[in-house]
């Protein structure tokens, strides 16, 4: 988004706190501890000293990567840990270079620092569907009990009330915030399997290495190696759709709900017009449709990436960098652009 | 699929028992169960009188809708329901014909009828999916030390064994199968709501009058009126593309590996060629790819089903009718594949 | 779509006539006259002996294949051409036998009877187009001056005309016919290239036979080898998909329009309910934005399919059948409803 | 992408120059040279009198729009044509200010700015597509009379040449260029028909004046008012999707063709491995199947905003906005890593 729009555009169609939590110095850090962690990790299991473990952590503190060059190594390699890796090496320096990334693998980096930033991701949409279900409650308690037409396949149907319509809402996003524990559970893991998944540098000790390397990093340990296994974030992807699904059906109602004719609410705040001063445009309410539409699409490209082949896909891996980020944006925005449409209906009903 | 595609493609795109467990005759059957239970449950709580009811359940089972008509008035009415009530008013007769549908509304049967049909269908996959695992435990007895290149970005790593490649296939089949449950649980729910969701004929009974019919019916109770909140059938189209996209994997693997120039795999009775004798085909492996990415696709048709206006929206509602059946059926072919696939396999490894 | 639906849902969702014309009889005699024209070009320039084509042609005058055995092979060869030709073989009889199919591979016969296929079902949509023209031309003449109040993200704007949004609705449907011409040049082309698309067995005389068999098909003949090149498929559902986006402009438009309060728009014959005997849903107009909002998911696997691996990609083609079939159903639905909806208006404006 | 993924990924997945042609910078200069060509040109007609436009023409050289001011604006109304109007009225000052943005809506100026801003993104691809076919062509000169197994169905077929792979390619990039032409012809036009798409303010003189705008800006003119008539943007992402899907198919085959065992090519300079470095991994080819799957998955975003109801659809024209720069983007990277990528080939065949 932000970068291929016009700046201005970004209050409309960018969450800045999402792209904050999941941008270029939360994923520096978030490598950097994932090296730390798995030194100190292994030096607890005796697979490398704890003197080693320690230099590594010593000079971790001091690494300043040389972002130009990851860039380029990034567009080589097509992944940016091996260049991290290999600067983060010369930096800590023989002959405890060895063992940084000790049996480790690109894709164990960047599988848990996904993991890591969207803990912070998830976090946030959790705290802003709380909010909306308070909101939603607000608007039940203040209009609830008002007369408002049923439709149905676009004709009026019976009267109903603005509390039936407002319950249905509510749950949607009440069952899009039950079903967030689960997608949590699944999504927040710790990766550690080495560069085929065999974990061949660890024996029978790995368990024990991936839960203390994941206690450090806050994450779960899975009980499958999740190279090439990419249903969670297929899951995840049906869930970000599932939420904005139900934002969608909001706005739309909004979107109906404002027509002149039917009149069934005021917006207070609506967007103007270049040519027609007294229009008040359901803005958000519009926005909110296309933003489900639009990871109604993108959730396609995340289930096109579970043919993930062999061992490590690179193709179907890219396919989800090119995808979730712009989900989980989507996501962002339509929480906030929600929270701001509930928050500005004057009225509903007649 | 069948219908459109030439019969003979038939046995390669179409599961027959899928296509029994949804179609016609289930479906009147289905309808026809649903307005017997209903009756049935509307009497035990004082709705309607128990006469009534018992002349009901006796008129049912003497009901033969006239198909034809049935046919014409969809084309008008854009459901079903609405002529198959109106026939079967005709034949229990005034004064009861007055007590039939009581209360209720086209969608709350044709959901209910759609959440009985899965019910068979769902049934059939979890024995499918246990099958599958056995077929994939087989595999790791016979062939799971064997010595395999592991492969990432399609380039040679290092070894790994068969069994560590078997172990990612069945993790995903795995978790697969334990997803079905709560998929289960959000769907196999009935549905009476009446004409706008507001129950409004029940009064404070509609809770007791839904558990007697969901009890007769063998069906869950939802605890929110699912006209308009489509959150479950997203998440169970979300579940069919998993297990395609698992499937996919192993299709895709598979493809992979029976490659001349690889030769870790060789299948039994693969795929002929008109014009090159010596081919083998890995045809199954291939469908199964196919399989996956065309569920891939249609997932995102339920998505974008998601913004469902008002009290029922025919537009919303009918894309779930063009998305569905065909994710079912492609769900239900891909098992077949894959148990057949998984079958033919006389060595893996080299 | 048929097989999959309940029977009676058939004339809401699919269209008999674009059934028959991809259909199983259609599909057989298109393979039959594509080996009988082959073995007559094959003649005409010297490839194969007039009298082993005249005895092919001869022979295929009573070929009727063994349909049970064509479809369990089918399953085995993932095409069914391979089974076809063989059994055509066994019937012609040695010597003849062998220069059945002389030179060609199972994808030649199969795309090019999906060509073949697909002029009756564009020549259909062409005549349809043109009847949905003369049915915005009638509308326009009737209510074309009438006042309707123009409408911007769902809000009164100013006032325009009828005619002013029937201009809009016309375009959308002369453009697409126009962009039919194109589609039509690109995919009604016969193709013949042999196993691996080196026409290896025709030498210099491979244009030559391949226009002498397009000129019997009634085809063109592309100027390049078709068998892994797959963009005038991604083209041809580009196409069906406008065509379906332009009728649910129009099924949107008028299902707002026939919104009570507004009441734009007066409908003959709308859907009756089960439950509101008062209501008059406009049913085609909802049908039309799920069969828009349906091919636009669709397309979406035929770009999937343009990653059309190697000389043959058995994924990628299957694909193909499981969406391309679907998207002419949809399509051609939709045209019959956008004609009887559009002839069913009784009043336009207020 | 850029902005949403951390930075160092943008030589892998952003394309600069693209970014460049399509910001804020552009997009600012391409909206104030609308509004003076309009004054101009209706000054030329006399819909403005020609004071009023030299003051309009002589005031916006010196105008610098308050970018926070549009960003929040934006925000409310949806667009930012509204507020830049707004400052660029006080910027002029009575009396001129009645004779700005005159007879014009907002969705006049932001369809323009696409198609200005699409002009220079189109040249570029017309450029890189042609030096495409060079790289293509010189590959054919070096290795295209070499052997290479001819594979279908994933499994060796006949020999064919690297020649006739080459074509292959050579053909869908070519047919790709060509379609440009129709596309930038339908795309790169002018927009002004007003507030409800009437034309209201310039009676018979509109079309004057939309040729006299469009030769100003160097665009076409369409027969047709384009607000609500969305086939040219669905046709534009289905050109861009057949773009990537061409590059996509190469990418494709030149990561089989790289397979250890098949050896049909070798690559210079393939990305380097975290934990392996014997390893040369063929990312570009692996990126352009993942940039090919993106855009098809986009493609599906276009064509639902087809159905964008009565004169303006807010949500189906955001919908466009958070789609179409994605596939923007996604076709430039394609097309710069296909060039590095075939000009990085060393051999082709064995």
């Amino acid at each position: 988004m932000s970068g291929l729009l016009a700046d201005f555009l970004d209050p409309l169609l960018t969450d800045p706190v999402v792209a904050d939590l999941i941008g270029t110095k939360v994923e520096l850090q978030a490598m950097l501890s994932y090296e730390v962690a798995l030194a100190e990790a292994e030096a607890e299991w005796g697979i490398i000293s704890k003197e080693a473990a320690a230099h590594i952590v010593k000079s971790a503190r001091s690494f300043a990567p040389d972002l130009v060059r990851l860039s380029v190594a990034t567009l080589r390699d097509g992944v940016v840990v091996t260049d991290f890796v290999k600067q983060l090496k010369v930096h800590v320096g023989p002959p405890c270079a060895d063992w940084v990334h000790f049996g480790a693998t690109s894709q164990d980096v960047t599988d848990t620092v996904l993991a890591m930033k969207l803990r912070g991701v998830l976090d946030l949409f959790d705290q802003r569907l709380v909010a909306l279900l308070g909101a939603l409650d607000r608007l039940a308690t203040e209009f609830g009990a008002t007369e408002l037409m049923g439709r149905t396949r676009m004709q009026a149907a019976i009267p109903i009330t603005v509390g039936d319509r407002l319950a249905v809402w509510r749950g949607l996003v009440e069952r899009g915030h039950v079903a967030l524990g689960p997608v949590r559970a699944h999504m927040l893991v710790v990766s550690l399997a080495g560069p085929a998944g065999t974990s061949e540098r660890f024996g029978s000790k790995i368990n024990d290495i991936r839960h203390s390397l994941a206690g450090c990093l806050k994450l779960g340990v899975p009980d499958y190696v999740p190279h090439a296994a990419r249903d969670r974030i297929a899951a995840l992807g049906n869930w970000l759709s599932q939420v904005t699904g139900a934002l969608g059906k909001i706005g739309q109602d909004i979107a109906l709900m404002a027509q002149n004719e039917l009149g069934e609410m005021a917006l207070e705040g609506g967007g103007t017009s270049s040519a027609m001063a007294h229009k008040q445009n359901p803005v958000r309410a519009e926005v909110l449709v296309a933003l489900a539409r639009f990871n109604a699409v993108q959730v396609s490209g995340l289930h096109q990436a579970l043919v993930h082949e062999q061992e490590r896909s690179g193709a179907a891996w890219t396919l989800e960098w090119l995808v979730l980020p712009q989900m989980l944006n989507a996501t962002g925005i339509a929480l906030v652009h929600a929270d701001a449409l509930l928050g500005s209906i004057r009225r509903m009903g007649k």
